[in-house]
């Protein structure tokens, strides 16, 4: 451990010596920008590793089933437009998207209540892009975005890397405390922080799972509309509805146009595409194309191509109902072990989501789940820690689990590792102090 | 008591936003970042629409010849990849890209004399992803740019959309002018703009099809390392040259790692893929990979994966052999073309570029090519204009010709169209003053 430091060290000295100016290496961080200076890698991304090992049950990444990519049709559509159409699949095209699969894409957002015209929709490269264009589009550094406690570490990221100032308001059962996004916004822009923008997934949100109520959404966009700021929708999860009523979108209480929605085709058809969708009031989309266009003139012409097709020539509710039966029944295995194997202890609890791949667990206030994650892997079960979803540092004492990827007999059987590692884990732990 | 006062200047301001003038709409500009308000569209862009009408001969766009893409072996290699190896092709990757991608790629780099190992090198979408990607990794608002007047137009975006303070520096039949370089850093520098970056296309620039000389390259290097600045070496072109000499990339020169190269298989494999890679010394490629994940998580695998095994499995360069073929028969029909059709007058020439998809020319000084330009449409011909390649705003008697997509036929009529159209222009003007 100790030794690797050490060399990663001796390499920084070496390179410190290489060429006349010693000071070379010094030299060239001084060319990073500040974003870059404040810029981390994932932590995430870092402990997903770690739950590769063989053998490991994983809960960690937010990865989708493959079993559920629509493969025999996408391999015939690809070698039917590469072959057929190869003037049009293999070439560049605009920077706003495929006109077919725009179109297409409108037709679904009709089915959530949402209408759109051609010219506000975007095609973007998943909905990560979408997310790193509206950064670009509303953010100069220290601009205030509202989020939740816990949010998308991706949007995290995005925002960050505009240098936005995140402000976290904490997150309830039925959707954000709006009682302290209302407090927090005049105090941010008292602060110098001009607010801007407030980024919501309030469909079975990543990593929480919890749905936003109707009457949360109502508010949310009364007090976009007072304060003048943007609503950020994020909805990758929305058709991955298991149970319950579908609420509607914010974007579609919004009667201004200051809601811009994202969507993804990552979860519901196939994430290795990297395609999605920004869609919202004309004045702000065409701003979002201009940043896109300098970002990569355009997204995949072949990939478009084939989710256009995929959505005209094949049952995309269908295949979404599918999708939905799969996941349903592995949530449900998450559930029902959850409550056989998990010890009965104060400050334990979880949330029950409707619908998408993620559900959260808040574990007593004394266990940390970052020191708990070595006795999870050497269990062979991986779970992700909770605090890099929350911008102020906290929920050391909560995790999130991804049903997604693993099988039914993988879930129980992960889940009871799970159990057992949190009964060590509370019996290792000095008792917590009683008030 | 806090939410009182809150609530009480909400008041204010929302009687100042709503009421009678309801000034929503310019409430909601005001939210739109600093680089936003600058940025504008691509004037390219709106005159490649005008060259779309039907009869008109296009020398506009940079499109690479679709006959070019390898359809079969693609088609079929796609298939094989959804149907197959959908557990990888279909899913997530990381955000250095795939392996087998970057194992190729550094097999392609070292036959241009550049030596990399796996973690210099990072897969982007397309090389417009990797100028996103530079200019967020080293600018901050007022940051220094150097660029060759004229440049590439998607980095001049780029780097506009970062707020860089771009620099324009002649450019000569073999490369920048560098003691106006020379002069221009240190004068950038004293008024407040850090230099941070220079931006070059050594090898059969876009627009000009200039290729700069080894001599000049190697002093590139030494300027950048006395002056302590990146250099970003694009390199879209560099396999497509017909005649003459490679000269070594400037990342060869280099001895210090300051040196960032942009690939991309746009022109040599197909532009639909928006398929590229970023390459250079490892403690800049992982800065640019952190912000590489906050821009998009990953490039798609699918098109990862096509661009790997073709690479793998099929001539690669025997591939590239056939399109220098194809290219060279075109640039040599447009030359010929514009020897014989161009009338003889002072101050016409062009530039005859030993590779690439373009060439350039400059018309006499009172010619104005963006005012041309609707006669040419008029007489079915289309180039772009010279203009928005110059940061400075200079160029208007330049123009570019693109020779990669018509046919041989069309070049030599287009050309014979486009030598009548500067005759009459010539004919409508008044002579230009004499000294």
């Amino acid at each position: 451990m100790w030794g690797k430091k050490a060399r990663a060290w001796r390499r920084e000295l070496s390179w410190n010596r290489k060429g006349p100016g010693n000071m070379r290496g010094d030299g060239m961080d001084s060319l990073f920008s500040q974003r870059v200076k404040r810029a981390r890698r994932s932590v995430i991304r870092e402990l997903l590793k770690l739950a590769e090992e063989p053998g490991i049950i994983s809960f960690a990444g937010g990865i989708p089933d493959p079993e559920t990519f629509p493969r025999e049709a996408l391999a015939q559509l690809a070698a039917d437009e590469i072959l057929n159409n190869y003037r049009k699949s293999l070439q560049y095209t605009t920077t706003e998207g495929k006109r077919p699969l725009r179109a297409a894409l409108i037709r679904w957002f009709s089915q959530q209540g949402l209408h759109y015209e051609l010219d506000q929709v975007v095609i973007t490269s998943a909905s990560q892009q979408g997310l790193d264009l509206v950064a670009k589009t509303f953010l100069d550094p220290g601009d205030a975005v509202f989020l939740s406690l816990p949010t998308y570490l991706g949007a995290i990221q995005a925002f960050r890397a505009m240098e936005g100032e995140l402000v976290g308001i904490p997150l309830l059962e039925d959707g954000m405390d709006l009682d302290a996004l209302e407090e927090a916004i005049p105090r941010a822009r008292k602060a110098g922080h001009p607010p801007k923008l407030i980024y919501v997934v309030p469909d079975f949100q990543n990593p929480s799972g919890v749905t936003w109520s109707l009457e949360k959404r109502r508010r949310l966009v009364e007090i976009a509309s007072r304060e003048n700021l943007v609503i950020v929708e994020d909805m990758p999860y929305r058709s991955l509805r298991f149970s319950g009523t579908p609420v509607p979108p914010v974007a579609e209480l919004d009667e201004e146009g200051r809601v811009l929605v994202l969507f993804t085709f990552s979860k519901v058809l196939a994430a290795g595409l990297r395609l999605g969708a920004l869609a919202g009031p004309k004045r702000l989309v065409e701003k979002v194309v201009v940043m896109k266009q300098a970002a990569d003139l355009c997204t995949s012409s072949l990939t478009q191509r084939l989710a256009a097709r995929f959505l005209l020539e094949h049952d995309f509710s269908q295949h979404i109902q599918n999708l939905c039966h799969r996941y349903r029944e592995k949530r449900d295995a998450m559930l029902e072990a959850l409550e056989q194997y998990m010890p009965e202890v104060e400050g334990l609890s979880w949330t029950r989501p409707e619908g998408g791949l993620f559900l959260w667990l808040r574990l007593p206030e004394h266990v940390d789940t970052e020191r708990m994650l070595p006795r999870a892997l050497k269990h062979k079960v991986a779970y992700v820690i909770g605090t890099p979803f929350f911008v102020d540092g906290s929920g050391h004492n909560t995790m999130r689990l991804s049903f997604s990827l693993p099988t039914v007999e993988e879930i129980r059987e992960g889940v009871r590792r799970l159990g057992q590692v949190l009964e060590e884990e509370l019996a290792s732990l000095p008792s917590p102090q009683r008030g």
